[in-house]
């Protein structure tokens, strides 16, 4: 074919910009089209905490890259405030809203996710969710012009603790409210006590098992922030007939292939798949979108790359502690038919004689294959890289024996000789022996 | 057999005491007796750096228990000041010095190592090695006696590095000295050049290419600490009949036996076996010592244990900059004979909107299988982790593709969306493409 390919991705945040940049690097000939809703693409969804925090100062400062630097570094068209209304795969073309179609040879669906938003009342003034820059920088508006004091944040997975802890850091009193009994959905009472202990003390009140169902008669706050969850924008894809899958998100394949020849999906509004049970899972993730939107991306430019799946590896970092994640705790474990034991230890993260800190190490391994299922770090120094150690080992369905005996680093102002990881692995050998 | 079985351990450090204190765990009717020459048992060795540097202010703090605790918390029998003579497998039994004898067993050979002092000179007053808290204490006292201004470290390895660290920390003007062309010994000119900028930032002057063969004639200074080189004390081994490997050190298998039945060694004056290669090496470290121990005492026990061998991790924490290397470097895969490939990326450490660090990262892969062979990471923060995180892929054998899709943990204040470990693993890719 001597005509120019055209490559439309509908989305320009992580995973749309990530498959039109590596789409570039492979085929340099490739006309490529980002078509974004809003005003910005490559921006730093994770920053935004730290934007309410007062840290981070300017929300340009989240902005990676701007539509011009991808037209003049990456020869890539970025159009935003561009609509897609319609996909219409038999004349691979697609609808924008104002009556214009544009032709696509390949199809990257990046449109993302968006906040839940079902409770009655979640429309009021006060009320708002925390997924673009623009309501980021409405809520710290609405901080100043009505000099808030009273924060209210509903929902305890991550980003609703990564919020609370950022409002209470502004200096505002804050309570945080879960319908469930946990934090951070892990099904993981210790880890949920942990978390309640030090947001508590950092003047955030958590109150579980305390189901909002109405603003404002269940609560009231000057400011709301919901943090419910995220969904998948599928409405588009699945009008033009792209299957879905259990979890709702779209459906694809390990080279991130929908159900239409030429049409991929990536990130936060597709599926990916568990390493550890290999089941289809919904894990809306800023890494992740990156990670699938680079092979959605390569496959689109027509080389052959497959994404691995994910081991659900999360990490929050508060002020003073970080708390991470990765696999299965031992109740999740359970649930998915494992027959899961599991320890928890607190060790020092260096040698003592240097000024250690404690560091909380949970590790869940399978009795009958003595494999790895999962972890959790908590601490305050030390804890992206250690969780990194047991996302490592579940890749790659790593016996708790060998993960006993890994060769890690020692230096006293970095590790204790025998690191916390290794005491736990220990002490699971004992349980599972 | 209705008698008390005896183990017996010679040497009291890492090596030593986990033996012991694993056999107990495993056996509670094992009557155990540690011999060590010394006066201490149970201290940290790799602390004795900060110790000189002033940040450990007291030699006790590196003494992580005391012969008493030994004997009232674990029921072993320590003698300290117990000094073996000659093993005599045909009896069973140990000579001491003072004609005393001791029935075995069981027997754990934990000798250690001693610095090499092969210079002419090197027994001159201000020349000291670094290996216990005697050595320690002789060389801040020499320091402070003599008001000691310049020193001088000769052999650029890690622990000549940390020691030259040290005095510079304690306000010395310091000098190290290596023959070799390379500092910490991987044939890595770029790693070298890395840490002899820095450490000329922090006063030490390095000198490369430039082999002592005599003191004083060759250099001077008020006090000459020796590192060159850890040589395993395998006397009392070798005389009994124990074979030794090509590397000098006490052959074991990976239960750490010796050829001699109910015998076996561990720490610094075993070899262990490197997981890439397979090939034995002579790899003293105190984490390798610990592990190697804790197998010979299980297998001492009567449990059926082994050692998986080593990847060669090293760290090395200095003021303001954090090396860690881990299995091969270019060079030293090339002579092992893969076809090595090798990147070196600088990345930030975190989301640079928070105030992030250059990192530096080195992977080295081999062409023909894809496997990843080694890298190095360096900066100040997070390095550890990333090393563990590659020692953990190298014990598996991780092929490269796998790697560069590692779920790993991301928030803006501890990692970037796309891991320094990730990029590098993307560049590598392209160069085995």
């Amino acid at each position: 074919m001597l005509g120019l390919m055209r490559l439309v991705v509908i989305g320009g945040s992580a995973a749309g910009m990530s498959a039109a940049a590596r789409a570039r690097r492979l085929d340099a000939s490739l006309d490529i089209v980002v078509l974004e809703r809003g005003a910005h693409v490559s921006w730093a969804a994770c920053g935004l905490p730290y934007y309410l925090s007062g840290r981070v100062k300017t929300l340009e400062e989240l902005i990676m890259h701007t539509p011009a630097y991808f037209e003049r570094e990456r020869n890539i068209r970025v159009r935003t405030g561009a609509e897609v209304v319609a996909i219409q795969p038999q004349r691979r073309q697609l609808a924008l809203r104002g009556h214009e179609y544009l032709a696509y040879d390949k199809l990257v669906i990046a449109t993302g996710g968006r906040p839940q938003r079902r409770l009655a009342g979640a429309d009021a003034p006060g009320v708002f969710t925390l997924h673009s820059p623009e309501e980021a920088r409405s809520i710290r508006d609405f901080i100043e012009q009505h000099r808030v004091r009273r924060a209210a944040v509903i929902g305890a997975g991550y980003i609703g603790v990564e919020v609370a802890d950022a409002l209470a850091e502004r200096g505002l009193s804050v309570t945080l409210w879960e319908a469930g009994p946990d934090v951070l959905g892990r099904n993981d009472p210790e880890l949920t006590r942990r978390l309640v202990e030090h947001l508590s003390r950092q003047g955030v009140e958590v109150r579980l098992n305390a189901p909002v169902k109405s603003i404002p008669l269940d609560i009231s706050a000057e400011l709301i922030i919901l943090a419910t969850g995220v969904m998948p924008n599928v409405e588009l894809a699945a009008e033009a007939g792209i299957e879905l899958g259990r979890t709702g998100a779209i459906r694809v394949n390990e080279r991130m292939q929908t159900n239409l020849a030429g049409v991929f999906a990536a990130g936060d509004c597709a599926e990916t798949f568990h390493l550890i049970t290999g089941a289809p899972v919904y894990l809306p993730l800023g890494t992740t979108a990156n990670k699938m939107g680079r092979v959605a991306g390569a496959n689109a430019a027509g080389a052959r790359e497959r994404f691995q799946g994910v081991v659900g590896t999360m990490i929050v970092a508060l002020r003073s502690l970080t708390v991470a994640v990765t696999g299965f705790s031992a109740a999740q474990a359970r649930k998915q038919g494992f027959d899961a034991a599991a320890v928890r230890i607190v060790a020092q993260d260096r040698s003592q004689y240097l000024g250690s800190h404690p560091l909380e190490v949970e590790l869940v391994a399978d009795r009958r294959s003595g494999r790895l299922l999962g972890g959790a770090v908590i601490g305050q120094c030390g804890v992206a890289g250690r969780i990194n150690v047991i996302a490592s080992a579940l890749t790659v369905n790593m016996p708790l024996e060998q993960f006993a005996q890994l060769d890690l680093a020692y230096a006293p102002p970095v590790a204790p000789v025998w690191d916390p990881l290794l005491v736990a692995a220990h002490e699971l050998r004992k349980e599972l022996s």
